[in-house]
């Protein structure tokens, strides 16, 4: 649903196959209510020579789905963006071991290039298979890349306590996503294993320097009684208390068209990059101690799913990157 | 904060200048987290002369500030368009009684032109000065429009039952806005008289016949918690049962660019209009009897404001009516 | 859950047994995590002979299980309190026609009582058998009490809009009914016929005068972001525009313990009851014209449904009617 | 509120006087529309003379407050239970550096007993001045409370994730506590140095032998969308990683009536304990890591403050010390 939002608002996009085998025959429209107007399209059940057709596919699938269709269409030349888990762990036994299934597709996943554009946005101009990285991973990277970058904080001991509005877990009718179970109330889970703690952890060893010792992550995430909306809150310790973090955060991404560091002392807030592709980013060092904090704003939905996937597009193809991707966030 | 959101997105608008004597100095991206890189404007305090050289002026203040500057602004020929009170009831001293003050300028009230576009679309492409409708007027001018231009229900027993988002009330610190009164909470308000009752009979009865009798309304607003969207449920007795309502509708709003009538038997939902200009309608007739049930949806900050504004400067300028007003609702 | 919640403070009961063949086994404290600590039970099937030897049995199970279980319960003598709709309409094709199945015990239909006190407190006292209200009804049906006793509106056009806490769908995995798709949303439903329509609509014919024109109702019930509480707000024509409506109201009232009429002027919010088995009234003739407005408020799953249910045991067991029914709302 | 809708269901409990200068004369029903019933009382201006008479007097003012009023009623051998922080803080100079104020009373400072009775009970019984804990210093302390008090973790980097409904904030009409800020929103607040730290850190160096590196801990509190409810997360490294946590959490906390360790793999929800005195704990040591997680989740207002006040009251007058805390919270 926020791929098509957001690319009914793309100028040099246009949308012309929307697959589904369960919501076949059925109008976009009609599923969802705020696109009436806005599509014609009804679902159509896939069928790659269609897709093969097609400048780029899009796969928003649960996982296993993606697998089981990509060597047809890497074969036939077609560039694809996976917004699933499918081609985003290198190491094919950890993948199986976290996602309890065997790998449908282990040859394509050395090509898969990691969708971040702010650690990898060389490889994607030319990649063909794109795995477009998951919403807390996002989050978590791109709080952490300064400082894993430049090494000034001890890897072993990292934490992050992220908080997700209740649309990061898709539309699915379970007990657990209620309005009656979620209103109102709070409360950590996953806290054994979350399957983004291996893409999170690989993603953080790649910004590491080859001599540091590997990122180890204690991540425990939170359900928030909020539609959207992903805050991580990261602690370290810090190997060197002598750097401006303040500065090195403001440089690192001062060219980042979606990444926002804070003024010192503001903190972000998930409702200012609400519907939007922002990530925004504050570092403070409370009573000046040797712990850093870092919080991360996104919108699970947009920077964390969708709208990376259209950041991704553009540089893919040559666009602006933040083409389709400039209104400001709905507030209030 | 709306009009900036949607002028931000307007391809033919530019921002010159904000205004605001508190806050004079402050940057609105400061104000206004979500317009962070997307205005670099401070607020400054008002200074006739130079809003005397824009091409258009919008007032979104108190009620009487308008009043006090207008005349200075229409003698210089400046184009006008408020979304107070002020200009909105040709009986001053209707809008006396109702706003409790003196009037400041009754010698332009006549000169606006009420910005109702669905009835009023010619008036306004020559207008100086519009008075934009409110918030609940808009949602059940809208509503009973049809029905009411060809006399079908009588008119002296109308029924409008609204229920609000909060951002209705502006951003007021007052305690009974907080969220710990509001949320999960539900209460009507204003029963004895709401300052919207005599905008929505004199709206009402220049749709009627010249025949008929004076439209008379019964409105009852409620008070939702939610931060945006109005959704109005209307009744009337039916004069002439034999009339297809479905079709009266759909022809009436054929042209429409922002009334979506919804197939039979499906109603509006305020989310399905969340930050977008566009008012879905649907209308009933329960078990068959002689009442009608008319459903109106907009969001109160946009169709029912700012929005509505825009819309009524796209037609002052000749511009396409839907220029900056077409993105799809942010949902879920 | 609610019923557990209350009878858990209830001085004088004590829960014996707790009956689902899908739950058989399972604690109630794992199923319902606020009931850790006040409850040891775990579910079990049901039992006849185990029912029968209780003082009272509840049910509160979709419609038709009671009706299947019921004579074996009855011919024992059991007394019992079902807060389904099985046994609310007395007549049985008007039942079979809005429940789409046949009736599995119409036998029973006209020795049942309906649970309502305000009304019925006297055939309470010696009923085997109580058909509970539903929530919108008892809503409805306080609110034109008075006026309809006493022959004071015109019974052919009342109109009903109420507003309910999606607590009131039950605990049911829909994609509906997920925090997504309800929270910062409002919609009318059921427009065309809500079940407790012909519930409500008897309801008020046994309320009138045996002269008055059998009482029609418009009943247009609409889906709150709130888990619980019910809003209604009832329209009628005045008949006699002379009578002190405040008056009125309080004097019919003022022996009910759970029924509180509001200062004029002011009106009823739904978390003023929260949790409670209060039910509150205010009543208003805007502009003195001749269309009363009747403002109702009351917890859906309280008063509503599982608090009246303790009412009326407390009043067949010759208890005080408001034992363990009074704690304050939980506020803020 | 809290005090006042807790106290109307103590059965031993009669609330004689209620003081507020501001709202003098004011009924406490029309304040609180959820006590309209349970209390005649108005609010009266404070009379020392008046409050001496009484048993017990619990101030729930802002900081400063009680300090002045406090050596009148110490004096006069009148029992006082404060809730604010005004005697909370033994280091006088860090009250003052933190509250920016002279502290009024710093006499009375070491007389005054600190109300977690999970720690202090003995100390509470005899006690003529508590200084009731405040609401996240609460969930801290009993969170880390087995873990430091046997020296199994590292103290010098300790982590509190917190996060609060909005009633933490007390009833103020200010912007930032607006439901159209609040709602759908999430963000960290304070990250700079919260007034809870220094009572925190006074709490868990307590707690340690005397021979352990004091606590140092970072806290870091968040702004739920919820109306009530603490959750923290904690974070330590563990020094021995052979203790069996979870046996070690459920025997410390056997005894207390409300402290409940939930099952292994079990994570506390704020819902769960809405409107109780109950606080939940669970423990958890993620990927068999040496990083210990704690989950703690309290109602803010009850065990956060009114809940255990009363439970200090209990003990301090020989009560039961469950007395009018028992009943379940109030879910969905």
């Amino acid at each position: 649903m926020e791929l098509l939002r957001l690319l009914a608002g793309h100028p040099q996009a246009k949308v012309e196959v929307i697959t589904s085998r369960a919501e076949a025959g059925i109008s976009v429209a009609d599923m969802f209510p705020n696109l009436r107007g806005h599509y014609d399209l009804a679902f159509s059940a896939p069928d790659v020579a269609v897709l093969n057709s097609l400048d780029l596919v899009f796969f928003a699938t649960p996982h296993g789905v993606a697998q089981a269709m990509m060597p047809e269409l890497i074969n036939a030349g077609t560039r694809v963006i996976d917004l699933s888990a499918d081609f985003r762990i290198r190491d094919i036994a950890l993948w199986e071991q976290w996602y309890g299934q065997p790998h449908g597709c282990p040859q394509l996943v050395e090509q898969a290039v990691y969708g971040l554009p702010e650690t990898n946005r060389e490889r994607i101009k030319g990649a063909q298979l794109i795995a477009c990285p998951g919403c807390y991973p996002t989050s978590v990277q791109l709080g952490f890349l300064p400082l894993l970058e430049r090494n000034l904080i001890d890897p072993t001991g990292l934490i992050a306590n992220s908080a997700s509005g209740v649309s990061g877990a898709g539309r699915q009718a379970k007990i657990d996503y209620l309005f009656a179970e979620l209103s109102d109330n709070f409360k950590a889970y996953g806290v054994s294993g979350h399957r983004h703690l291996p893409e999170i952890e690989q993603g953080l060893r790649d910004l590491q320097p080859s001599t540091a010792s590997p990122a180890q992550l204690t991540f425990v995430p939170h359900l928030l009684p909020t539609i959207r909306g992903i805050h991580s809150t990261l602690y370290a310790k810090l190997l060197d208390t002598s750097v401006d973090l303040q500065t090195l955060y403001e440089q690192r991404f001062a060219q980042e068209p979606f990444v926002d560091v804070l003024p010192a002392g503001t903190y972000p807030q998930t409702r200012s990059v609400k519907g939007t592709n922002v990530c925004r980013i504050a570092v403070a060092r409370p009573q000046g101690r040797d712990t850093v904090v870092v919080m991360v704003a996104e919108d699970n939905l947009t920077k964390g799913a969708s709208g990376q996937a259209i950041q991704n597009m553009n540089i893919m193809f040559g666009l602006p990157e933040t083409a389709g991707l400039n209104q400001p966030a709905l507030l209030p």
